[in-house]
């Protein structure tokens, strides 16, 4: 939060304001100090009210090792105050394996699937196992069924992407557990105990009902498609009944007030924070409405919702 | 390549002059369209000269259907034009596996790897496996030898980081073929021949021979300790000799005239094209200089220089 001329008025203080109702960090800093240097009175004012880290600052007339030295300085507040990044807060397999566990990830490449990799979850999945010294597996559908045929080593725990749930779901014994990258994400990233709750509300669903269907990309979205298409398509299946839907992309605002919707299904959220997601979602837990995640969503539908979830029931 | 007013003169020609002496896929668009409009004359002209697209352009006071026209004509003509990205032109695998076949990527977690991720020759392998309907197994070296002697299936290739080639190089069976990240990459985006034709060489430095270390990242690198540290140790161990190092990183200049050195070695260059990549080497090779990569020096100085290659000389 950037202030010159020890300026901090009406403006100033609503932003700040924002920041600490939405739990988003912040440091002041008081920029062009070798115009006008700051106040002291007012930096403590500023200190005790806020509780915040105050920087004093300038790009101007500082000599290459000051510059330096106040780079480092603004870098490491910004470091400090950073609790929280788009890098999963509980590690994705906490809890659920031991080192040398080898875990099969069934990843189908698409359309959607980027150029020469992999989406953010995958990798983020194999590196988690990694960290944790398993053996990530990583299979097309194709492969599934011959690799574990094949394989003298059991898999601990299956992964699949949460669209091919159902024919994954036929090919996995039924002694070895089976989830989605989704339903993983929620539980670390999302409100897995809300999501838990809200989505066999699925079931109660009635004619004319709305879902608020909230993606969290910013950028064009590789999940669009089961955002906007395979889940309406796979709702109104499961339930018989015509269903409303509202997607919104990122912060976009949402079209009606909060109670128009019957339940709310987020994504998986791996390119947004843990808070961006509580704050997204604490609207609709507020007013007792039904929340849910795409990839929970999906396996109700597809009928497969019980076994998808059972590894972190039994925790 | 942006011009206005018709204005095509010494600066816009030296300027198109150098993308086609270094092969740099360009189109031409005149742009403030709305102020000036294109001239047909000089539009053929320049066509005519340069054998490029050439398009007329204006943000300005177009209205939203036109915009969106030229936006995704322009963004055809960009598609259209580029003929190479960092994205490899050869695949990872190719020739060296068939559907099925399962192959194991050593990936050591270490202080340099990307929080929460993998390294992007990582991924693109993982993701190269997956279009060839393979089943990439990735594992840390620690887990290697155990995953080996429970596993059924027999690997069809064992890919390491080039750091972990000796360690790994002890625990895979000898029948079992074994290659680096790097030295694929060499492969498939580097001027390959030539470094198998270069490597050798380094049994050839002597007593205050000059070693120039190209690293290619434009950011702060992972590699930065390979080609600053792990290299000219390794390198200082193999031969027996002083030698002295530039260090040169991303396009800065290379400090001393191209014929001082004795030894060129690149890194992998997974930030960057092949046409970048062999552009920075030419002056090397056009002048007789032995050039290697960082994979594939490793493995000299380490001595598994030959099995690291074998798959590839026998194809």
């Amino acid at each position: 939060m950037l202030f010159t001329d020890n300026t901090f008025e009406k403006f100033e203080k609503d932003l700040v304001s924002k920041f600490i109702k939405e739990e988003i960090p912040f440091i002041l800093i008081h920029n062009q100090s070798d115009i006008i240097s700051l106040d002291e009175a007012k930096a403590d004012e500023l200190r005790d009210r806020y509780k915040s880290d105050l920087l004093e600052f300038s790009c101007s007339m500082l000599n290459d090792e000051d510059q330096e030295r106040a780079v480092a300085e603004l870098t490491s507040l910004i470091v400090k105050n950073i609790n929280s990044s788009a890098i999963l807060e509980k590690g994705m397999f906490e809890d659920l394996v031991v080192a040398g566990d080898l875990v099969v990830l069934v990843c189908p490449i698409d359309s959607e699937a980027p150029e020469g990799r992999l989406i953010l979850p995958q990798v983020n999945a194999i590196r988690d196992l990694l960290d944790r010294n398993c053996i990530p597996v990583v299979v097309q559908p194709s492969e599934l069924k011959s690799f574990l045929e094949r394989s003298s080593i059991l898999p601990k725990l299956v992964v699949t992407d949460s669209q091919a749930f159902d024919k994954v779901s036929e090919i996995v014994p039924k002694e070895i557990p089976l989830t989605g990258f989704s339903v993983i994400l929620a539980r670390c990233k999302g409100d897995f105990e809300s999501y838990l709750k809200g989505t066999p509300a699925i079931d109660t669903l009635k004619n004319g009902d709305r879902v608020l269907v909230l993606e969290s990309c910013s950028h064009h979205s590789t999940c669009d498609d089961i955002g906007r298409v395979k889940l309406p398509r796979l709702l109104k299946k499961r339930t018989g009944v015509n269903l409303e839907f509202d997607v919104v992309a990122g912060l976009d605002e949402i079209p009606m007030s909060i109670d128009n919707y019957s339940i709310v299904i987020q994504c998986g959220g791996c390119m947004i924070t843990h808070r961006q997601l509580h704050n997204r979602l604490k609207p609709a837990i507020t007013a007792g409405i039904p929340v849910s995640n795409y990839g929970m969503s999906l396996a109700y539908c597809m009928g497969i919702y019980e076994r998808a979830v059972k590894i972190f029931i039994s925790k």
